[in-house]
């Protein structure tokens, strides 16, 4: 037996007992005729205490030898300490040994396995299997699983059953770049990886199975930014027999539920905003509700006073920051310097303090007097001591570059606490968006996203115009996830095909199988997926995720532990009948 | 509102509620005054009632369209039923409609949804979502979900931790083949898909978490038979500070908790068995103990009688099957012919009747008397009214034979039965086999198992004889699953690499990782995996695994519905750098 307790047990009422613990060594304090190792494990850290004295040579020997990270075996007495510690859940106690077994030496780790350590990042995924025992690591893991534990406890007990979807599946140019596998029994032919479950959950409600979900991996071939991994995983779920009404409150109840259960945290009902008053009062079909800051639209009151850059704007568009009307030349330059940045785009800030004393002062005294800027602060609604921002410019531009100075504000301003959290939903998204490149519409959602009933008259007319039953959940300006009630009927899924530039054959060829089952009764259905990745993140408090997954891929998708991608062997390539291309 | 109750929920205290039910129609009656409709869901079948001279001619219309598999929704007063039916679990109620409205239609399927079917396998499986509805396939996957829900729980309470590890691995030449995704960011290079999560689980005891676990699922793209799926899904276990003792006991809890749980039978505490004591009494390293039936040797007794069969065999070995002394000559001649088949491969099957009236006739009575069938009797603890049935050749292939011919006498007996459950351990695998074809030892589990600490020294000498630490759970003789304690120290590993003809550069560059990851303090540690398709299979009473994964593929690794694998295009093609080879 390797070990009767963890090292993270024992307590007072142990006292007495003969116990044996193993562990790794956190580390060893040598003063002579008393030597302490701190023995630490997933669950704690045990002090024990060797008395050189008193204890045997050959023990006393073992332990001088030991390193850091060292894994070692202890059996001994538990023993209330004359100096308790409450820094440590096992504080009252500590062990005197008397048998003390190296397993297995340790080399030096080459950064220090502690809460702040000195790993970068490059080092620390290299060494993940040392990063991993950090303690902060491994809280991230395990509220992990936490969050899968909760999330299975509540589908379950609503009589969602969770079904395997297969992970070899068929490629489909719709969407992102696919991850393929070669099929050896079937040559020049190939598999791909999901993207998501998505037809072979409706195939799910075709078949009867009313409640389905899984957390489940799923693959994008995509040049990765900073925060996405080529494999992530999502609560993938469906239902049938629903309105959309069911699914939001469904899984409104699901979040609710996490955040009671794995956070203590009691999130009031989620709030609603459709996606054109999203765009409208944030410029973001993701906004950060956790602080106020709505768009002002200003070009009634500002157009016509000789201030060029208001008069030619497609839209002047602007934020009232509370309390930031001080802010020294110096900020306002950051700010300009902010919304400058080609990512952002603006052309410049404008901007109006509403001083304390009452008095204002804006960037463009030269076109608007102080009656002018008086209106200012009556659409703004501002107070004295705020701060009035302004971005002029195309209206699609104006709104963009104006959300992201909205966050910075809300960042500086400190309104986007970790630890609040502000769930709504976004509702009626566009069902198309047309891309100016292929010149064709794609689908905003995916292909199997229902227009709205009342809009579907529209589809010939004007289909950039048609809403559909698509829904996002957004956590703290975070989309953590979205989905929309299906087209469940053939013709009109054909039509969404046509639209989307589908010749019939190709339609056919790729999702005939689909169209097909929805001639066999398909019942009305819908669901939705949450980015779980996101989620963890969200719910411990980190901007990255990959923080929240054990073995993560860093940004050319390379496991730098293991070294893969890797090249394969040339007999591999010929069984797989194909050839790497110089 | 698609409906307030299921169609198997209404009971006789809901009689006088106005409910809305949907669900597809599993038949309709019309006789003419009255018209019945059982309408089905998941949940059960509702019986709905119209009265065609008092309903609505509008809804009397509709009723007379419904075909099969029409998905409907009903509005309408639950009532009491005149004649109730014990069939239905709503057998007590009925629903007067008021409101009956068609969601889709359906044309004609293509086979019957019924218990018991008129489909074919392949009509099914291109239809899969039709086949789903049938109550036989979707309880094979409720019982899945469970048997899931319920692994979950028994290890959540253990505190082991759901860790997901990566689905995109590193190609690795040992074992079976890979399944490959190149990679587009890396030109030339190739990601594998996880035969196991082997590797990073041991990095995970490594990383000190001590009690991981997964339901994963896995890739072989091994030649499919029968029973083998491409992608398959594993219960995949390790823990850390354990021995072997420690991991068994684990985990016949969780087998033992998975049969009270779901299926409330109390399977006793598994017996062991070592692989050499399987393989001498039943020719087998996964016997069915379900029946007892061991092997009897009898080269001592029946060998210098001048029959030249015996003579020349190096083993003759036997069973004596209960009660079958009476088998018909026509029944001999089968038994024959079953072991002649070239899978199982005797040249014969000699037998001797222990009639009921305390005769003996044996097929070789022309070389043995009656006072040497009695020796056999003895040996054999035969019984008046047993048959006695001996194989005789090459010690292996004689083994090999008469296991399969144990396993056929068992089921012609009807020792075989489903619903009985004989669970049991085989210990001490040897670590290594030889392969003649590669003329060089490879792995019998895998190379991180690790040999038993008194044979380590064999290791140089005769590694064929070096047993290891690993363990089959074996149910009704199908191997459900097994593992082994692992290797954690570099030195070993590195010489197990060069047992198994790695050069140290091929060790390094596929398993360097995890070598060195030895160096850095690796605790002891074990696992195990248990197959969960096959599990499922078992508890559910199936030979295949099949009818218990919700979209199989076929036994060219193809999935018929979705016509997967397919070809891809050569835009796809030329992003991944990869050609296919005419």
């Amino acid at each position: 037996m390797l070990r009767s307790h963890t090292c993270g047990e024992l307590r007072i009422t142990n006292v007495g007992q003969t116990v044996t613990i193993s562990g790794w060594v956190q580390g060893v304090r040598d003063k002579g005729s008393l030597l302490w190792i701190d023995l630490r494990d997933r669950y704690g850290i045990t002090q024990i205490t060797i008395e050189t004295d008193n204890a045997s040579k050959e023990l006393v020997e073992i332990a001088r030898t030991l390193g850091r990270e060292f894994v070692i075996s202890v059996t001994g007495n538990v023993t209330e300490r004359y100096s308790k510690s409450d820094k440590l859940e096992t504080g009252d106690i500590e062990i005197y040994p008397n048998k003390l077994v190296v397993l297995n030496p340790a080399i030096t780790p080459p950064f220090t396995i502690e809460d702040e350590t000195d790993g970068g990042d490059d080092i620390r995924m290299k060494y993940r299997y040392l990063d991993l025992r950090r303690n902060t690591v491994r809280k991230n893991l395990e509220l992990r699983h936490r969050m899968a534990i909760e999330t299975r406890n509540f589908l379950d007990k609503l009589n969602f059953l969770e079904v395997e979807t297969p992970v070899l599946i068929k490629s489909t140019p719709e969407g992102a770049r696919d991850f393929v596998v070669p099929s050896r029994m079937n040559p020049g032919e190939f598999y791909a990886l999901p993207q998501s479950p998505q037809t072979f959950k409706q195939l799910l409600m075709v078949g009867g199975f009313d409640r389905y979900y899984q957390i489940v991996k799923c693959f994008r071939d995509e040049d990765l930014r900073a925060d996405r991994q080529p494999e992530f995983t999502q609560i993938d779920c469906e239902m049938a027999f629903v309105e959309q009404e069911d699914i939001l409150n469904t899984f409104e109840g699901l979040v609710r539920h996490l955040f009671k259960s794995v956070k203590g945290v009691d999130i009031p009902t989620l709030t609603r905003m459709t996606y054109a008053d999203a765009m409208k009062l944030y410029g973001n079909d993701k906004p950060d509700i956790r602080f106020d800051m709505k768009f002002v639209e200003l070009n009634d009151i500002v157009k016509g006073k000789a201030f060029k850059v208001f008069d030619d704007a497609e839209l002047v568009v602007g934020i009232c920051a509370k309390g930031a009307a001080a802010y020294t030349r110096k900020q306002m330059d950051e700010l300009t310097d902010f919304v400058k940045r080609p990512q952002i785009g603006a052309t410049g800030l404008i901007y109006a303090r509403y001083n304390a004393d009452g008095t204002i002062k804006s960037s463009v005294d030269k076109f608007y007097n102080e009656d002018e800027l008086k209106k200012w602060v009556s659409v703004f609604g501002a107070q004295p001591g705020d701060l009035m921002l302004l971005i002029a410019g195309d209206e699609n531009k104006a709104r963009k570059a104006l959300s992201e100075l909205r966050l910075e504000m809300g960042s500086r301003l400190g309104l986007r606490d970790k630890n609040t959290f502000a769930c709504h939903w976004v509702l009626d998204f566009p069902l198309l968006e047309y891309d100016e490149d292929s010149k064709r519409y794609h689908a905003m959602h995916h292909p199997f996203t229902s227009p709205k009933p009342e809009d579907i008259e529209l589809l010939g007319s004007n289909p950039g115009a048609v809403r559909a039953n698509a829904y996002d959940m957004v956590i703290n300006g975070v989309e953590v996830g979205g989905g929309s009630i299906r087209i469940f009927n053939k013709q009109l899924q054909s039509r969404m095909f046509d639209l989307l530039g589908f010749t019939k054959e190709e339609a056919q060829a790729q999702f005939g199988f689909l169209m097909n089952a929805f001639e066999f009764g398909a019942p009305p259905h819908g669901g939705l997926a949450l980015g779980f990745d996101r989620l963890c993140s969200l719910f411990g408090g980190s901007e990255s995720i990959r923080d929240f997954i054990a073995f993560p891929k860093n940004n050319s998708g390379r496991d730098v532990m293991i070294d893969s991608p890797s090249t394969i062997a040339q007999a591999q390539l010929d069984e797989l009948a194909i050839a790497v291309k110089k």
